[in-house]
């Protein structure tokens, strides 16, 4: 379970091996406390294994994710994951978030179908930030029917609606849950 | 200072000038309170203002912001704003955030010399998180030196760093606050 890489006394290249890091056995519980893999290590193995593994600081058990299209680079939407929405990203290869306001794991496109394909995932410098670039399917991220969940721009005092919209949410969502535009 | 758009008793159109925005008097407080500018008004012109204004939702004091290289589209970094900062921003034209490590108001650059310049301010839809399109003065945005703080990728099980390092951290900042990379 525990590798070595070099053996000059040197602790580096700690690995644990996926099906482990999908379990929940996690280095960074984010919680304060440590998952029981690794309390049971001697404290130079702890230490290092900031640098060799997916480290991310789950503040108050939240990180912010930034969905980006892969192709265009366009930022479509930002929201926010817990533990089991990152690790069901990391399984599935679709992105999951953390819904704050109906407080579950919430699959992007769930209901809609526009799912995100994940491309590529980037860890910001403190482990804190995703970016994860993303094949939108449907053509829209956001629950308005938007391209992106950025379709007003900062025009003087005012926000003026500039985005492209791809689908009419009336279509997409039942009436009662119909989203209404800013 | 309010001007009504249209004359049939239907109110649209609300207006506040740069200067009373700057100033502290935008719609949107986040901490539960109105403006006094806003109290005044009768109700039905208070319900108009969502639409019509730049209206951002602090949850609990802070919005997230991304900033995104306006040229190349990379996405560079993302950190928090609360209301000052937000104000910061919209009146000088360079990004400014709320450093919740130091809980101060973080001008970016301040110290290593690389400011964003605002190019272009979009919003979501939801009026909580803020997208700048920033020209990156210097090169780089990360404080470990790399173009972008998300200079590591997701390769298995581990983090590897694929981004390019513009400057040595130890130039910039003094010795004792040289920052590690992780």
């Amino acid at each position: 379970m525990v590798s070595r890489s070099g053996g000059t006394g040197r602790r580096t290249g700690l690995k644990i091996q996926r099906g482990q890091l999908h379990e929940g056995s996690s280095p960074s519980s984010g919680n304060g406390t440590t998952p029981r893999f690794f309390r049971c290590l001697p404290i130079r193995y702890r230490v290092k294994r900031v640098n060799t593994m997916i480290d991310i600081d789950f503040k108050e058990g939240l990180v912010p994710v930034i969905a980006q299209d892969h192709e265009t680079g366009e930022v479509l939407m930002m929201a926010f994951a817990n533990r089991e929405s990152w690790e069901m990203t990391l399984k599935t290869g679709i992105v999951h978030y953390w819904s704050r306001s109906r407080k579950k794991l919430w699959k992007k496109g769930e209901t809609s179908g526009n799912v995100q394909e994940v491309k590529e995932i980037r860890v910001d410098c403190d482990g804190d930030c995703i970016l994860i670039k993303v094949n939108q399917i449907g053509g829209a991220a956001c629950h308005t029917g938007y391209r992106s969940c950025f379709y007003r721009v900062v025009r003087g005092d005012r926000l003026e609606v500039d985005g492209v919209k791809v689908f009419d949410p009336a279509e997409k969502y039942p009436a009662a849950n119909n989203p209404q535009e800013k």
